[in-house]
């Protein structure tokens, strides 16, 4: 089958989706954690396969690592499974009910957005995940996963596939797996018919779909995100905050990459050095003056890491942080550490990104950690959904009118007036 | 001051305006009012010119007649002003409030989306209008006006930005015009400094906006609109919204392009056709038999006709007229009329357009008229504001954390473990 011919087919799975009344959807997806849990074997061998060709083709050890399945993970996936099934369904939800007119009333109502790809990386439960998210929001949507877990994908589209299909035939096109680079290239051109793309991956990866597209992209290319320490923080909590947002998991978007430090607090940097010895810093001279660390060049405001690496830079006010981090930051996590209630709504409102937190890690922007159940990435952008994504943000709204014949030539020429009422 | 310039003087002025209280808006959106009446013969004037100017050019009638400025306009344009600021400000809004853990609470709060550019054609209103949306909702917005217009524009833009300025400096920079189409091209490239571009005009400028540039774009190229006239449809029900619907102003957007009628009902297509004795009928074989009316080919059920012809197709029920829409139509307006709740519900549920009606006409789709004061135009994409944008699309959301030291360390090695409660 072609990718149009795919898509076309994830059309008509949408259509008969975005209908599907809630308990169907939760029954399917509760029947495919049980499919998951009965067919842990062939999960399990066919990961085995992808792990062995990671180890001839000589993976870096951290991809490699989330790569590999256990009987405990496929447990957790199906587990994950249950959870969305147990999330409210946002399809549906009347957001305004209003009387224009006698006889005339507006609701707009949530509604799926229809056809979303997805490409992401080799760890194979992000596959469930954003399936299982897409499912119970309504929308059909079509898998691109990295080509490392190429096997263990294939085995978990056909398992998750096979369950909806068994249940109901007519919902089984609504997920549809792609495997090449070529097929990425076909589906951009293809904007009439997908509502929406989210790419997951590297900042080259986000960007070439950005280029490459006349689809909407959800998503972020860049998490270069801070932590400021204010001039009245409490010291433990600083040397705390920053070195979870730093070391708990250095790989992933939300870590802390930049580090401000007000003057005044300057004298807590050797502290801070000394608490994480694995972290090479990089700092502006103030700080090396204060801490003994190497120099940074401009290009480290910029940078995102993804290591233990920590970039470090004294300012003179909160003003100048906030300057700092809307120049230099890429619009994602950022947070600041004070005393002052005062000061850090000022933080707050004027730090232009999509999670902004006073006084705890900026490891928390997660859609898991938020309450969403889980998320199908964070968004930077300003439009639609921002900051992790779960399934609110997998769906739009639709404006309905009932009436009783009402025509607007009668408003226009005066003869009836609109109430414009709001009702419960 | 060149493009650049100007946008980044916009950015300025979006983040002052972003933090600017609801009251400090709405103080100067009155006197910004105030200057409107009070400056009515200058504005005229400056509208005599562009008048002037586009009888000399051979302007075509129905947009001179758009252009034309009189005493009463300019007083229903101050008047739209001060109901802009009496419309709720959602900055600052609260869309969720949750416990994570004790201490630990996570918002999401409403915010502007920062800076703006919207294209718009000759109608000089049509500044002010968006000027004060934008304001009201804490945007900074890069203007772009119809060439015809170009003295009205500078002049009601040069009386806004100086209102703003009286009061508060910092804010004039808020509101940017550019007059040319090289200044499009230009803010075009501007992807990392502009949040969202609004065109409003042709279906050329639409896509040659979405098609040059990486900035998100909001509105509609097409307004294919649909009225459906089901099998049980009353009769004089039927005529009357297919008539208010295609005559009562056919140069826009939500006025009627196809008209489907159930084969059980192409009995009316005679009395349609005799209500409309200035309308060009150009129909399917089953309707030219039945009405004896001129033929349509295929490419009357994809064509915006913006005037007073209207494609018309029998059908054999009501799923084929979902179908015929979904496949023809712009997603943008579309109506039933029946006198079956259920059936009603099927098309609504199932036409994928921003807005769907029952027993109503078609030209109901707009912002003044759903209540959300004004628009600044409206949305067939999916992704963000869908339908007419008011003052709520023009916002995004911010998640904000507040805590009293917590690190995500503790939750991911079981120490501790999060609530998840909403909260009032």
């Amino acid at each position: 089958m072609s990718v149009s011919e795919q898509v076309a087919s994830a059309r008509r799975g949408a259509r008969a989706l975005s209908v599907t009344p809630t308990a169907d959807k939760d029954r399917i997806l509760r029947a495919i954690a049980d499919v998951i849990v009965a067919n842990a074997d062939e999960i399990l061998a066919a990961n085995a396969v992808d792990v062995g060709e990671a180890e001839r083709s000589g993976l870096v050890a951290a991809l490699r690592k989330r790569l590999i399945l256990t009987e405990q993970k496929v447990a957790s996936i199906a587990e994950s499974v249950r959870s969305v099934a147990d999330l409210d369904d946002p399809v549906g939800r009347t957001e305004l009910r209003r009387e224009l007119d006698n006889g005339l009333t507006l609701t707009q109502v949530r509604v799926p957005i229809g056809v979303i790809g997805v490409i992401f990386e080799s760890r194979p439960d992000a596959l469930v995940q954003i399936a299982s998210l897409a499912f119970k929001s309504g929308n059909a949507v079509i898998l691109k996963g990295g080509k490392e877990a190429v096997e263990t994908n294939r085995c978990l589209y056909t398992l998750l596939r096979d369950a909806i299909a068994a249940d109901s035939p007519q919902l089984g096109d609504s997920l549809q797996l792609v495997e090449t680079r070529e097929e990425i290239r076909a589906l951009l051109d293809l904007d009439r018919d997908i509502d929406l793309m989210i790419p997951r991956g590297s900042n080259e990866l986000v960007r070439y779909i950005q280029d490459n597209t006349r689809i909407p992209v959800l998503g972020h290319a860049d998490g270069i995100c801070h932590v400021y320490v204010h001039a009245d923080a409490d010291a433990d909590m600083a040397v705390a905050l920053t070195r979870d947002a730093k070391t708990q998991y250095p790989a992933v978007c939300n870590a802390v990459e930049t580090l401000l430090v007000h003057a005044d607090r300057a004298d807590l940097l050797p502290r801070i050095v000394a608490a994480m010895p694995d972290v090479e810093f990089r700092g502006c001279p103030r700080s090396t003056a204060a801490a003994g660390i190497a120099a940074a060049d401009d290009s480290d405001w910029s940078t995102e890491y993804n290591d233990l690496v920590l970039a470090v830079r004294v300012v003179d006010s909160l003003d100048d942080a906030v300057a700092h981090i809307n120049r230099y930051g890429s619009h994602h996590t950022d947070a600041i550490v004070t005393a002052s209630a005062t000061d850090a709504e000022r933080f707050l409102t004027r730090v232009d990104s999509s999670s902004v937190l006073w006084n705890a890690s900026t490891r928390f922007a997660d859609g898991f950690r938020y309450g969403l159940g889980a998320e199908v990435g964070i968004s930077t952008g300003k439009i639609h959904a921002r900051g992790p994504v779960g399934l609110d943000g997998l769906t739009t709204t639709q404006y309905r009118v009932t009436g009783s014949g009402q025509i607007v030539a009668d408003y226009a020429d005066g003869r009836k007036h609109f109430t414009h009422r709001d009702m419960q």
